[in-house]
């Protein structure tokens, strides 16, 4: 990711002038190169009334990864930064956790010890913090966190850890009569509380991660409670399965950054009529993380990055 | 449901001077009862800026059952018609339906026989025309026979077995910023392909039962395998969790028909602020079916019915 948001910043010093035709660009952050150009082509293509790739509005669905696609996803995903500090906080209910794995590491502020218990810990971590209670009361306790927990590297509010690019391109294809989803392997109950306000996503198009849910009265008030099972893993393979089971219609656009998401963007790619699929490559050590893999994927020049 | 389609109809003869007064009423064919009168009332508070009562238009969710709420269900639900027309165009490859039951009732044109096995029967029948096939095989074959089969008692289109006040009702919902969803013990995939024409109801936000789904290649084309596990029994006590899973939000108002739809209503009923509820009576014999239960339900007077 390479907002060039100091370059545009400056020209809007020195050209003021300019400032209609920099208004109407509705991807100002971003550098003017192929990715741009290939963006803007293929949404004034599909929205030409009368032109072979026209597509109705309903049909305009695009969908969206969370990690590393909308907002960073380093040192590690942000979610793990809430399971984490949900350990802590609930350390005083489990005095067992201080010699339990992977609970004593998060306990010592080893993130890594806490990490190295593999997918069993996290698994252990998420149910512990994340099921349990009602989703009014999980609702609250993520509200609360992402309202004052800061990241570790930039001392920001994870919410302000989200790409300017992105916020734009989101906001320019629903201008352009498109849908837009989140569709991430991340926790759907932990997305939905901040995705609209962040995004202008709203609850109803946060596809994620989805645990069981159960219907019980409590104290004559109905209430859903969230249970350990995992019925869907919206990861991989269970991106267009969530896509189906949410949206019920294949989106003409993807966007992602991760082998997490090729079958999405197969899936995406492999409908009728005009299609468009992005890979958000992460080159910039300077103001984000450089970690995109080399090799195996195209090159970084060759994607907006 | 009572519709007063020919009194309007009359009206509308008799007077036509009175056209703009009559555009203006957004429900033309429900009666002038407390029912009507309590919708547009809910409606004008909820929108009235200032109000105490103001909700804002993305907190406006309305859901609906389908069954006896938007279309009839008489003499069986409309599904099951499918399910029955669909075991008898697969019976040529299956020559052990013949003397298997509940097929072997269903090849007879025995309904009652059919469905005297039961939940087990149903389930087989329905493993046996709903899994097996891709999502996109399965909503042609919906398509195909939606727009074709016959109710055997009206001889219409099951999609012209809707409800017009309820489409009326809809409609003006939607007028005032509310987004309206499907929330059914229906299969989602078989209401999907044909809610949108019929309701306005756009796939995503049809809730209803939901089969697994598997994501793979076929001759180098991603499909979604419909599998015979199904996670989420959209009736009961599965209403409220289908809104959660699909919707993520409270909805303000709901609107159902039966004992399936009660949790539904108290999910909708327990959320602060103004709330609106109705239940849909079935008191009509001349012009639809009479089956209301009587004494464990409000009186049909004093319901819309």
């Amino acid at each position: 990711m390479k907002p060039k948001r100091s370059a545009f910043a400056l020209l809007a010093i020195a050209f003021a002038s300019f400032t209609t035709t920099q208004a109407q660009d509705p991807l100002p952050s971003w550098n003017d190169t192929a990715p741009k150009k290939a963006i803007i082509a293929f949404v004034e293509k599909v929205t030409k009334p009368g032109s072979t790739d026209f597509v109705p509005v309903p049909d305009r669905i695009a969908v969206f990864d969370n990690d590393g696609t909308l907002w960073a996803e380093q040192p590690m995903y942000f979610q793990f930064a809430f399971v984490f500090d949900r350990v802590k906080a609930l350390a005083s209910e489990h005095p067992e956790w201080k010699t339990q794995e992977p609970f004593a590491s998060v306990l010592k502020g080893d993130v890594k010890g806490a990490l190295a218990s593999g997918e069993k810990g996290v698994i252990e971590m998420m149910t512990a913090t994340h099921t349990g209670m009602t989703t009014e009361e999980f609702s609250k306790t993520v509200t609360d966190w992402i309202s004052t927990a800061k990241h570790p590297k930039t001392g920001r509010l994870y919410t302000d850890m989200v790409y300017q690019p992105m916020l734009e391109l989101l906001r320019y294809l629903r201008a352009n009569g498109f849908k837009t989803f989140i569709v991430s392997g991340g926790g759907i109950e932990f997305m939905r509380p901040w995705a609209e306000k962040t995004y202008g996503i709203p609850p109803e198009q946060v596809v994620g991660s989805s645990g069981k849910l159960k219907f019980e009265m409590r104290g004559g008030k109905p209430v859903l409670v969230k249970l350990p099972e995992v019925p869907l893993v919206d990861d991989k393979e269970g991106k267009p399965v969530g896509i189906q089971m949410h949206i019920g219609r294949r989106p003409i656009a993807a966007f992602g950054n991760s082998d997490g998401d090729l079958q999405m963007l197969q899936w995406t790619a492999a409908g009728s009529g005009p299609r468009f699929c992005l890979i958000v490559h992460h080159t910039d050590a300077e103001r984000e993380w450089a970690y995109t893999r080399r090799g195996t994927k195209p090159s970084p020049k060759a994607g907006r990055s």
